[in-house]
């Protein structure tokens, strides 16, 4: 089989790259390891930033959205019972959107599907041959037999774990990491929101998150230490610690009765590779870059890359032009360490590090106040929050 | 002997907050440790916040200042050989005074023997005893014999090491510290400045930073570990290493052919102490809080203290209320835990860590890009270094 893009991995990043790559007439063909139904059933973050939006509306796939994705002008921190809200429309002109990964990913399946576009599930990729060359090959496995899909470009879709950034040898490539002593154990609930807003609640026990997927489900979430596991949380042991760190009147109003949809425990990590180009092979998304959920910018940052590498591959196959993909490295890269600082900031501030000194338990509090005393400040962070510009 | 205030420390804090209150018509006895000439030798940075200006004129030593002082509308750092210009005046609408705090002293010592003002020089406090009642007495010694010094209230202007802080009974306070691994090791030089505006210069080997007194006098920095010895560090080898770190054509400009006037390596802490009033005894500037030196925080810290605790006890002796002494330490410290917080920031983000990983050192370079990127950084970072309102 040949294409132009052969993309590995079937999630966000992947599909939109195929769907923008279509509506420029450039031909890609999309592998993913997992089913649809175990890509369609993953559970993540769903606060989109405007820029999101906007490229998800001009893939097509922005209607849903529109409808049901909930604007939201604003978020709370809280430190114990200090109440601080971000305005962020206010303070930026531009709201943010919540709207579950999950269902933007269905949205994209749906879009490739009615443009008869390939998305090739349960193939795992093998080997990538000649990233090196003009003509690179993915050797995959499907139904337990060999396939090549020969193409003129690569594009690494496929997440922390997958084989595209590992195809880059380890002499061409620098790997940067953070891992936090901590984790996120979360709770998928049917049950409508503490609040209309999401709210990051600090606490001496550490981070509670009240956050959503619509107005009937709720995501929670509390910092632990990566020790502990998921089947010593029973839910109402998860509902009494959530109570405990957050602002007593939000804690009172909490509805815990719902269905509980999912509960996991997520590590908390920062990681950078560079470059997000290797010949004839690119890297978007989580497959060079993750981000802590604080902040929830990991599906946003993917979304920028996918947006830089189909202007990039645009240009290539339509403009006859390597400028747009010598620079693609480069240009991701700017967006994504400023971003990482921040995601890396926000959660520096919020989260209780156990091996932290008094001194820089006062310096997480400072930050909190500087936010509520200067607007210039609350400004800084929320044009952050809502998106740098892409 | 008895007065109303008696004022331990003859460094700037003392000695402005005796003549603010002497201007009120309130009687003060300043004890220093050292003579007259040691402390008008001592060396110390000289970026004077607006709002240090102000104050230092309405007591009254605002004249030379206005006639010597350099006012600074912005200052740079630079990574490397990246230079980014912080436009002060521009962003803020205010500029800062480049005035040693040498002359700052001279200026109040002058101010105060004009006024008769007392200051007791060689006098060594042994103890404070009754902070707990109405009626303290300060014992000191001078020429070899005993002193009292009755009155209604002791403000500790003794810096760091000073008796004050450690008259608080431990079970009574709480301190908070952060030790940097590293010092500066400064050189004052009778050379013209490198530049018209101090350069924060972050490098491999670690900060550079080119300061001035005046027009004729030069201050420099380099961070160097706390093991080093400013003995080995003869001129020459010392301009060598600011060259090396400055971005190439400042370093070009540096003249390096003056007088030495002074070397020393200075330690970096932060250092907090809660509250800051203890019965009769109020702590003010050094004693209560120390910062590193990155960003000039620390004599207009000293100075937003006395400018609260001599209002409060103007409150006190001519509105008899007790509202501005129970208040003073809670108003006093969230301006030093805000003003922490900044010279904390300024510290880690321009300082080479000796024990930070390559994630942490992308996350320096972030922060700098991020104030390229962004005015709104940009301003943020300007509020804080022209000094926070008060």
């Amino acid at each position: 089989m040949k294409t132009q893009v052969a993309i590995i991995g079937g999630g966000p990043a992947g599909l939109l790259l195929s769907q923008l790559l279509d509506l420029e007439g450039i031909e890609s063909v999309v592998l993913e390891r997992r089913s649809k139904d175990y890509v369609l059933g993953r559970i993540r973050a769903g606060v989109l930033e405007a820029g999101t939006v906007r490229v998800l509306t001009e893939a097509g796939v922005g209607d849903r959205l529109a409808r049901e994705g909930l604007p939201h002008d604003g978020f709370e921190i809280s430190w114990f019972d200090e109440r601080l809200r971000l305005d962020l429309t206010g303070l930026t002109g531009k709201p943010v959107t919540v709207y579950g990964q999950t269902e933007v990913t269905r949205d994209l399946y749906a879009a490739r599907e009615a443009r008869g576009g390939a998305v090739i599930d349960e193939a795992e990729v093998k080997r990538i041959e000649g990233i090196d060359t003009d003509a690179p090959t993915v050797v995959y496995e499907k139904d337990g037999k060999e396939h090549r899909l020969d193409c003129r470009f690569v594009a690494g879709c496929d997440g922390f774990h997958g084989p595209a950034r590992k195809a880059i040898p380890e002499s061409h490539r620098r790997d940067f990491t953070r891992d936090y002593p901590f984790g996120w154990l979360g709770l998928l609930s049917r049950t409508p929101p503490a609040a209309h807003e999401l709210i990051y609640a600090t606490h001496e026990q550490g981070l509670a998150l009240c956050s959503m997927r619509s107005e009937e489900v709720s995501r929670y979430y509390v910092q632990v230490p990566m020790t502990e596991k998921v089947e010593d949380w029973p839910a109402e042991r998860f509902w009494e610690e959530l109570k405990s760190r957050l602002p007593s009147d939000v804690a009172a109003g909490l509805q815990t009765e719902g269905e509980v949809l999912e509960m996991s425990i997520a590590p908390l990590r920062s990681f950078v590779t560079e470059p997000m180009r290797h010949g004839s092979l690119f890297l978007a998304g989580d497959a060079a870059h993750i981000v802590p959920p604080t902040g929830a910018k990991g599906l946003n940052l993917a979304v920028s890359d996918v947006h830089y590498l189909h202007r990039a591959l645009t240009r290539f196959f339509n403009e006859g032009t390597s400028e747009g993909i010598d620079s693609y490295s480069g240009t991701a890269l700017a967006r994504v360490w400023k971003t990482e600082r921040f995601s890396w900031w926000m959660t520096s501030m919020l989260h209780v590090f156990p091996e932290i000194d008094d001194f820089g338990r006062r310096m997480q509090k400072a930050e909190f106040d500087r936010l509520t005393g200067s607007e210039t400040a609350r400004r800084d962070l929320a044009e952050n929050y809502v998106g740098l510009p892409f």
